[in-house]
């Protein structure tokens, strides 16, 4: 193998596969990215079984063959090549070790049979469909923080995804819960989606597509299946396996039918929030509401730190209300908010709260109470 | 005690104080700040009993005393106040927490007796005199980096300062040294600091002066005792007890004398190493320099991870010679050379080698080589 690449093209190719690549390794080869030298130019894999990242590039083959070399030292040996080298990549002979080489510089690195790299079986998954990419990247940062870091509830580690149909409206839909707060946001259905199977896409995974969300283009295209799914995002292509579980009837959380609505300033709130939660309780990070006619009364009591309040207007017709929340929870669903005001919706201090957005109908967020 | 300052005022006086408060402490009086409202407005100190910072504020105030409050907390709310709030800080009658109010916020804060805050006593350091921030902060850069972290050698753990008088010229010298590697800076003598003692400033003192000379003016004023440093830093002042000890005659250290000069531009030499390096022993960072005639060569050889080697240009007219070193003190150095050359000045491969640079006369390196 024998293909020369300019250093951008390497380290933005390196950048998006590298990600995977877990520092630890009790397997030496999920340490190492898959150099392919084809007819067609370069390409760069790495996985850690559960995630596999491909990506291709322009490159000069020289000869073409196969490669591996070890992930985060090939990346960082191209972040500091400076801006413009031409990088040669070699594996030549009975030498075991691949050779870099740009300018005057030369690096030898330890290289493991290709044969040993574990490619995914690359099978179709049977739906497919395009996305623009703004939406897809919306309908995560919307739901992604309320993912649970449980890992006994396996089944809430991911962002639940399907094709939804309410009020005759066809969506694709993400939800995610840690069964305190739970997030929605929703995007027109794309064509050709409306057949996918309903998925629990992994934290991981979720994290890799968004972050490579950001170079892929107007438009990305995703394919589904029972077990697996995959994104293909300009010139990388994420595939991944699902959460084999049962994500719960989350629908049967969401209050739609709370009467009783606040509407606040969302920055405004937000800020107050976060100021009186400065002495709340660091476990649970309380912070009692009471709206009593226009005015929203934050307070935090901390035997330890003290005692905060601040009001604030609110547009509130109903009788006097309390109830608690972890504030927290509330400036997570803040810094998602779009619009100017944030609305919520109460039913009694012990069942959950509904929180909309004037600025976005296509997302929902709900959140459990605290007793204060 | 009640007095009303200007938010932004509030935040840089306890932004400036409370850095020196430590996050978990065993004597609870240690992470309050002292709140002093005086017919000249309001002054805010904090000390972990070795440094003492105070800053003075402009402020209202109502009623003269002191209390005490919270550090990180009331720096926390500070920082969360809306821009331009006023905010009244008040102690008042048999209540024994602080109370702030800013706009329609209302905290109150647990407080300690303000009799049992530990003032260092303020007598006069006997030495005393002004330098330009300038030339503090530059002798501070050029030699921090080198302080020991080795408790046991307590007596290299900061930085140690004092006049000196070398072929008639005198300066004020900043070293430090952790026994691999030493970094000397120095610059014209203040006037009245000719009889000053030399001392070791700690290393939290050295940080803590050094970020309060980023707000300081051109100048600021040092005054020094045998066992405690001042700076007079703007409305800030830093009292700091010195480290009691005796630090080595460095002058032995430095080999003045070596006749190998070697002459590299230190942008290139600093990339070249920092690449070879990518690949080195964790431990070590070992580099191997060779040069012979006008090229310079770097190389690394780790079993684990494989071999690198870089040319470079260099100006050197002795016998070929090779040395090695730890890469991060190459690269400390390196980024401390102002100017475009960087000068390596051989002895042999087993002695202390010397860098200097050429653009600050003023300032020199000894780097400890490895065997390789």
């Amino acid at each position: 193998m024998k293909l020369t690449i300019e250093r951008a093209a390497l380290l933005k190719a390196l950048g998006h596969v590298q990600a995977v690549v877990e520092r630890r390794n009790t397997i030496p080869i999920l340490s190492n990215v898959l150099i392919t030298a084809g007819s067609e130019g370069a390409s760069f894999a790495a996985t850690d079984l559960d995630i596999e990242i491909q990506e291709s590039a322009d490159a000069t083959v020289e000869r073409e063959g196969m490669a591996t070399a070890p992930a985060h030292t090939l990346y960082e040996i191209a972040r500091k090549l400076p801006d413009g080298a031409d990088v040669t990549l070699e594996l030549a002979g009975d030498d075991p070790r691949v050779s870099l080489k740009a300018g005057r510089s030369v690096f030898s690195l330890p290289s493991l049979p290709p044969g040993d790299f574990p490619m995914m079986p690359s099978e179709d998954l049977q739906t497919r469909f395009a996305v623009p990419s703004e939406a897809l990247a919306r309908i995560i940062d919307k739901t992604r923080f309320a993912i649970s870091t449980e890992e006994t509830r396996y089944y809430l580690n991911g962002i639940h995804m399907h094709a939804a149909d309410e009020g005759g409206r066809k969506t694709l839909r993400a939800v995610a819960t840690d069964g305190h707060r739970l997030a929605l946001a929703e995007c027109d259905l794309p064509d050709g989606a409306g057949g996918m199977p309903a998925v629990i896409v992994p934290r991981k995974t979720v994290q890799e597509a968004r972050r490579l969300l950001e170079d892929a283009g107007d438009e990305i295209e995703m394919s589904v299946s029972e077990g697996k799914i995959r994104f293909k995002l300009g010139r990388a292509v994420l595939t991944s396996k699902l959460i084999d579980g049962a994500f719960p009837d989350y629908e049967r959380v969401i209050p739609r039918d709370n009467k009783n609505t606040m509407t606040v300033d969302n920055k405004r709130f937000a800020e107050a929030v976060d100021r009186v939660a400065t002495i709340s309780i660091e476990k649970s990070r309380s912070v009692k509401l009471s709206v009593d006619g226009g005015v929203l009364t934050l307070a935090v009591n901390n035997p330890e730190s003290g005692q905060a309040t601040e009001e604030l207007p609110a547009d509130y017709a109903h009788d006097a209300f309390t109830i608690g929340f972890n504030a927290r929870y509330i400036l997570d669903v803040a810094s998602q908010i779009e619009g100017d005001e944030a609305r919520l919706h109460f039913a009694d201090p012990a069942s959950p709260t509904l929180v909309t957005d004037s600025g976005d109908a296509d997302a929902l967020y709900v959140l459990m109470p605290l007793r204060v």
